[in-house]
């Protein structure tokens, strides 16, 4: 027998159906952020990607040479296809709102919440460097998993790239790129790791000891400054905190109280410029729900033209495990769905008839078809979770009648079938 | 710069809200015929598509070795992963009605209507070898071709597999599938070519000269009989067309009025062990809108276990040709966008505010960001086609009030916030 790949997910009824309604709410949300959708294929340049991440990112794709010996790759990410259509495209007015729910690949060792294969929901803002657009982005993940039912059981935090870099260099860092790449670990390292590592960098250890402390704060939006100020002596915070205070307070304005600042969060990639920022459930149970940040010079190095950029990406693997974790996993909503039954050849006829109806009404229903024992096609009825059975015979054709039975209260009436 | 590869597509809003809306019929029609969504991995074994088609597909597959030296290939078909999913599942209560959208890749030369990435509606009932089974698959893809606007722009042509083998049977051929192989390109070939084919293969030229005949015929469902009995002389049609003609009657009765006995429509897979169909677009300007059968032993080939199974496949881009080609590709309604213009910071704070509280009432809505110019954001909120722009000031904010103006009329009102 023929399994699926390791790593790989096969999606039945019972589970597909919750993924699709939260695929349609992602792009319900999307669509009232003015976000468009767009696609592009799952297989593109290796090149492009190597662009943009370097080598590093290539041990851990899809990727293999096509018949035209072209080195290709099922898309580990999904910002540098969309960077590609972005410049492709001159004559777009800006701002561009776009958004899309693609398939993405990475061959790593599979663990909860990573596989090989996941949906992602991507959403970008270009040409518009804004405060306001940094808080639409963040916005709109967090108005998706509050339409989910998530709301205060996520925390978002942000951080500032441009205010880590001036930390870190007045600490004395002497490779910001490599002590940032510290920082992202500092949920997953001791402290005596990070203090030798960043020690080591230039920032000696009483300053990496400080920054430890740091670290592991969290600040409400109002009292960034006044944190940063317990640990550092730094004269010209005001100016740059400003920017991230302004996103931070549209978001608690608008009703995502969640939002702290918090210095840890950096987000690894080099390609970051600006602000940065990550959800979290609020037990700290999962990885990162979603994650993102601006990124102002991938167009540069796509085209030579710079377009200013901020998006995020929100896989469904570790929403669907936190959902399924705070009971969240299941459908919102019985709907209507009709089993209908014949008795007879004429019953037979009619049942067909008014499964057909129904549809063109919107309504779901389908015919019994499996024999003439009326208790084995109920079973039918039941075992496919149908929630009303419609009984036809010729006295009901007749009478312009039928018997609808609800399944679970077992209720049993008379009605017109064009009443249903 | 970077490209993307030859033979596939790109999708910039204009389009992608068109197919998103293509989906979501296709969606909702699956759910009113009583299919439930399903998934499966976009990589799977090769080995299972060599079960399956033989050898002859993998030259046309995006195959290659993973890390682990497994021969993968991207998914060329959804059929035998759908089957795959049924019987590794042995609880599931039967038939099922799955249905999936996803994407599929085939190497081969791009051609109108044919790329090397194109995603394909599948649907799929299983456990169930009615006729009414066989109609409602068939009336599911014509269901959505209507409420795409298509009806009576495409005609169904069905056959039955087993009357065809009779008949090529009684007519002396000794090879059926070669014969049905030669059928199947009926339409890209000439009549020497498939007579002398035919008649070499067992029939002899008499018997070639009126198959081929017979071949570009097409009959009403109520004049199969008839009409087979024009060409052939064989005693037992009753029975064998009955089903068939179950099954045409049965959607001729429920609307879909375009349904042909066509004897050339015999899809060459081998596979197919019943009714076969192709919906076509009745000027014959396209390839097939949507193809399928029954196939009662795939899921034995996979498991031992045989399943009756009916279903069909619905491409993506013929559909988008067909429906460029007679004007429909367009958007439906417009929705209302607004476009939110804050005069001075009080009005940027306000205007943020407003598109954010537009949001929650499901409304689509943008907050300018562009600068102060007011004629310069007007025009913003034209390229990027808002329907309304919005603007709001201190003096607005005072009275409780905004100035809404239809950009389209260039009609101006002051209303209240909460009235938009």
């Amino acid at each position: 027998m023929i399994d699926r790949l390791k790593g790989f997910r096969d999606f039945y009824p019972e589970d597909m159906e919750i993924r699709e309604n939260i695929f349609s709410t992602m792009r319900e949300r999307a669509r009232v952020f003015g976000f468009r959708p767009i696609d592009y294929p799952s297989l593109e340049l290796l090149e492009m990607f190597r662009l943009k991440s370097g080598d590093e990112i290539l041990s851990q794709t899809y990727s293999f040479r096509d018949r035209g010996d072209r080195e290709i790759t099922l898309i580990p990410e999904a910002t540098p296809s969309t960077v590609r259509m972005l410049v492709a495209r001159k004559d777009l007015p800006r701002p561009v709102r776009w958004y899309n729910i693609p398939k993405l690949w990475r061959y790593e060792e599979p663990q909860s919440g990573r596989t090989r294969e996941h949906v992602q929901m991507n959403a970008d803002i270009f040409g518009d460097d804004s405060a306001v657009a940094d808080a639409d982005i963040i916005g709109l993940a967090c108005s998706i998993l509050n339409s989910l039912g998530l709301e205060s059981r996520y925390e978002v935090r942000i951080n500032e790239r441009k205010i880590m870099e001036y930390i870190l260099t007045e600490s004395g860092s002497r490779n910001i790129l490599s002590d940032m790449a510290v920082i992202d670990r500092f949920h997953k390292s001791d402290k005596e790791e990070i203090v030798s590592k960043l020690s080591a960098n230039g920032m000696g250890s009483e300053n990496a000891e400080r920054m430890y402390d740091f670290l592991g704060r969290k600040y409400k939006i109002n009292a960034i400054e006044e944190g940063i100020g317990e640990f550092f002596n730094f004269s010209d915070f005001r100016e740059k905190i400003q920017r991230l205070e302004r996103t931070g307070e549209i978001l608690v304005d608008n009703g995502f109280r969640d939002v702290v600042f918090n210095p840890s969060t950096v987000r690894g990639l080099a390609y970051y410029t600006g602000i940065v920022f990550e959800g979290f459930d609020i037990q700290g149970k999962f990885r990162s729900i979603f994650g993102g940040g601006r990124y102002d010079n991938l167009s540069s190095l796509f085209s030579g033209i710079e377009i200013p950029a901020v998006g995020f990406g929100m896989g469904d693997a570790v929403l669907e495990n936190l959902m399924r974790d705070l009971d969240l996993w299941k459908q919102k909503s019985k709907v209507r769905r009709y089993y209908i039954i014949g008795i007879g050849d004429a019953g037979n006829l009619a049942a067909v008839k008014m499964a057909f109806s129904l549809r063109d009404r919107g309504i779901q229903a389908v015919a019994h078809t499996g024999g003439k024992n009326l208790s084995n096609a109920m079973k039918t009825a039941s075992n496919l979770n149908f929630t009303h059975a419609v009984m036809i015979g010729s006295k009901e054709i007749e009478e312009k009648n039928c018997t609808v039975r609800d399944l679970a209260s077992g209720e049993q009436k008379n009605v017109n079938p064009d009443d249903i």
